[in-house]
């Protein structure tokens, strides 16, 4: 047996059974490994940000960590931007990386470079294994270390002789830690916070956000009538009828700071004070009215349902019925030309239930948190990290969590094209996504940035820079190119008849929107 | 007038008047500057790997460096793998990345990162501006480092602020260095090395596969019955009828073996001793035979022309008719069943004069060298850095390097599926590239590995690692959803009709062959 055999046999002893892969030479010891050891289900990117940001999803569903395997430098350095979105998303990822054979590396071959200095900028653990014979026990540590609450990226280095080495001793990882419980006197302190006057507002992140906390947090607010909101950005907002709302602070720096003005005080849980997203000339970059007191509840990592609970009881909150509480409420379905509003109204009115949806539509997307409030429970993931190209992946990576949920898929058409090969795998594994491209042929969201920054109106060439319309991307032909089924709507009606034909079907779907 | 202004300025003032952009909101004071500033030529790429692999193209065929602008860490990191094949082919390429204001970035914004950490791997000089008055002596200082010879990766970091403050001083870069002479002493080792008896090789890299060095190689070896050789990859070979042959150093460890066994003496020239892409259990990794003396005659970065200018006139070689020169001959166009020889004699029989291939083809293209060494006079571009999806980026950037030049990619699907986004530039540019897909639907390449690394017969597990037929991916539709004319081949009649076709267009031209 080699080191190869080993590292994944040690892998499936400790629970990760799912490995995202786009290997080459220096990994295939590592290939012929998933062959000789059964338990890993082994699944093909043709670009390794499909790759990484398959495993954020998965994470983000599944509460448990993937593998991804990536050659090399470059082929890490083609993860990272996914990567990036996982780290901040705090989904835990084990990567493993091939590396040239430790005497080969002197050599400055053409596929050399510094893995570990690639690694560190998007990884929380970064190590290269010394020997086959430690492959097994390297291999735990970074499963220790990705199951590090609430998520960590660790990546393993593997020099090519250490997958072909003789193996050394099998092992297994301990089974993850409980999280932290948080201490007292910050369950107190957040306690006296909300029993001061004075508008006060919970700010929710991470577990902070999935319905159990939600469900908590609403009680909280029925005893104290404080206000809920979210992060702009969440891993996993589970929302939907029956579900405890809590708005998102939203991304356009005025609305927020507008949102957010009025509250003296903001409990954090899970979460951490709000700031823009970009610094603009001229606007505040904290968006927290000045002297608004932050108490923190739970850190992102803690015990969060947990937290909310002691707090509740600390209230005598927790016998209340939950405040902000969605209603069951569908919109009848809209006909006629596409609005954003009347694609909202569609796309409300067909959420399916116990549904996920990957958000990436950008500046389409903005307005659909409201409409969809009182839509059939669901799962809502954004983007944590903020680098484009992060949806299809993150949708293959659900789907594969979760098999029996139907996935859909909110894409700009700008940032479906930085990993639009997640559509090919889609397709190799009739995953259930319901891919939707809003196409409206520009970096929409950069015409707003150009005004927002202060740089006047573009011009000729700046507006080159920002539109896709030279040619038009003929979304389609790019589904079917991926072996993808795919339609195309123009009309509100025909939007609808192509969402439910998606949303029926046993693969993958794209529906291409001409704005 | 800002420090974004200023620093597009500098640039166009310093010779570099081309920008390959994927540019996000941190850049749109440099967006904004592209309409304010005369002479630059802006370049819109759909995935940053495009971009980065497209100026990597532009430098080889142009001789000077094109400008890149990448949106903060994440969008820097999706350029990486094509950095780092810049990095290796030498290819000078000033990276303009931009970073989030300098008050916002201890805020730990989403996307925020460590934009130096990410860039120092694949770039061999590397800046954060500090002011926006110093941006253009900071652009200035990122020209000459890209220039220096033979070409390096230059990256300047632009923090927000920098960009929309106050502009600083204009700034221009000096005129290039000449090359380095090489020293009387390495000319005299060189002789005496090729005076002695036994076989002896130039092996010539880097400049030294332009056809000037050759010639004078060719003089060379006409007086000393030297062979020679070039290294396994060139950034820019110029071969066919007319220029005299270095054949490569074959890529399978025994065939590189066996081609240079016979060697007791190597000469260097721009060019380092041979070693194996990747480490296979039980082979060398070093290639020439144990005891090879190798002398250098000038490295990569030296005046190569003139040191083979010297050394001919140290032989008495420089009147002497060179030898190895390539014999004008094509092919009689075969017909029939797609075979590799008979793709390659279609190719050598119609590669137009003067044009430029990118060759991607992996284990397609091995065969290649040979049939095309009588084609028409051409240059020939091969993937530096070893690291996939560099091919149809390169081609962008060699268009547009030589918009009078016809410019054939050469690309398996495997890797063409990289960077496939680079279809669409060459759309909108209207670039005069043909690019032919060998659609062997796998990562055929992979399968000889398996083989070559001891790892036995693939199972049903690792097949489905290397295989791409399930689903098969439609090139022709992939094309059209890029906005690019298509059509396939399934026999060599067909493909030669189609090749004519590309190479007779105004545009791109995508022709998949069923292989």
């Amino acid at each position: 047996m080699n080191g190869a055999q080993r590292l994944v046999e040690a892998l499936v002893a400790s629970g990760v059974d799912t490995c995202f892969t786009n290997p080459g030479t220096s990994e295939m010891h590592v290939v012929a490994a998933l062959d000789r050891v059964d338990g890993m289900r082994c699944v093909l990117g043709l670009f390794e940000g499909v790759v990484t940001g398959a495993a954020d999803g998965y994470f983000r569903i599944a509460d448990r960590p993937a593998a991804t395997l990536l050659h090399l430098g470059p082929g890490l350095a083609n993860g990272l931007a996914n990567l990036h979105n996982a780290k901040k998303a705090r989904s835990g990822i084990v990567n493993l990386v091939g590396d040239h054979a430790s005497h080969h590396l002197a050599l400055n071959a053409p596929l050399s470079s510094d893995v570990a200095a690639i690694a560190r900028p998007m990884s929380d653990w970064v190590r290269t294994a010394a020997s086959s014979q430690s492959l097994a026990a390297d291999a735990v540590c970074a499963v220790e270390a990705a199951r590090t609450a609430p998520g960590r990226i660790a990546t393993l280095i593997l020099p090519a002789d250490t997958a072909w080495g003789p193996a050394g001793p099998a092992a297994v990882a301990n089974a993850p830690a409980p999280r932290a419980t948080v201490s007292a006197a910050a369950v107190d302190a957040s306690a006296v916070a909300l029993r001061e006057p004075g508008p006060t507002a919970l700010l929710l992140g991470g577990a902070g956000v999935r319905a159990d906390a939600l469900d908590l947090a609403g009680r909280i607010a029925a005893k104290t009538g404080c206000a809920l909101i979210s992060e702009y950005n969440s891993a996993r907002i589970e929302r939907g009828a029956g579900r405890v709302v809590a708005p998102r602070v939203p991304y356009v720096i005025d609305s927020a700071v507008a949102m957010l003005r009025g509250f003296r005080r903001i409990v954090l849980i899970g979460a951490v004070p709000p700031v823009g997203f970009f610094a603009y000339p001229g606007k505040p970059s904290e968006l927290a009215p000045p002297g608004c007191e932050f108490t923190e509840l739970a850190a992102v990592g803690d015990d969060i349902a947990g937290a909310l609970r002691a707090l509740a009881d600390a209230l005598g909150a927790r016998a209340l019925a939950p405040a902000h509480v969605a209603a069951f409420a569908l919109p009848r379905l809209p006909d006629g030309a596409i609005t954003l509003d009347g694609l909202a109204a569609v796309l409300a009115a067909l959420i399916p239930d116990d549904a996920i949806v990957v958000d990436e539509a950008i500046t389409s997307g903005r307005g659909f948190a409201l409409p969809t409030q009182g839509s059939r429970p669901h799962d809502w993931l954004t983007s944590m990290g903020g680098s484009i190209g992060y949806g299809l992946p993150v949708a293959v990576g659900a789907a594969l969590a979760a098999p029996a949920r139907r996935v859909i898929a909110l894409e700009g058409d700008g940032s479906a094209m930085y990993t639009l090969q997640a559509l090919w795998t889609m397709a190799r594994e009739s995953l259930q996504v319901t891919v939707i491209v809003f196409a409206n042929r520009a970096y929409r969201i950069l015409r707003g940035e150009f005004d927002a920054v202060g740089a006047g109106a573009p011009g000729r060439r700046a507006t080159d820079m920002l539109t896709l319309d030279r040619p038009a991307l003929d979304w389609c032909a790019l589904a079917r190119g991926h072996g993808v089924e795919s339609g195309r709507a123009a009309d509100l009606g025909e939007f609808a008849r192509q969402l439910r034909r998606g949303l029926a079907g046993d693969g993958p779907y794209l529906i291409e929107l001409l704005l």
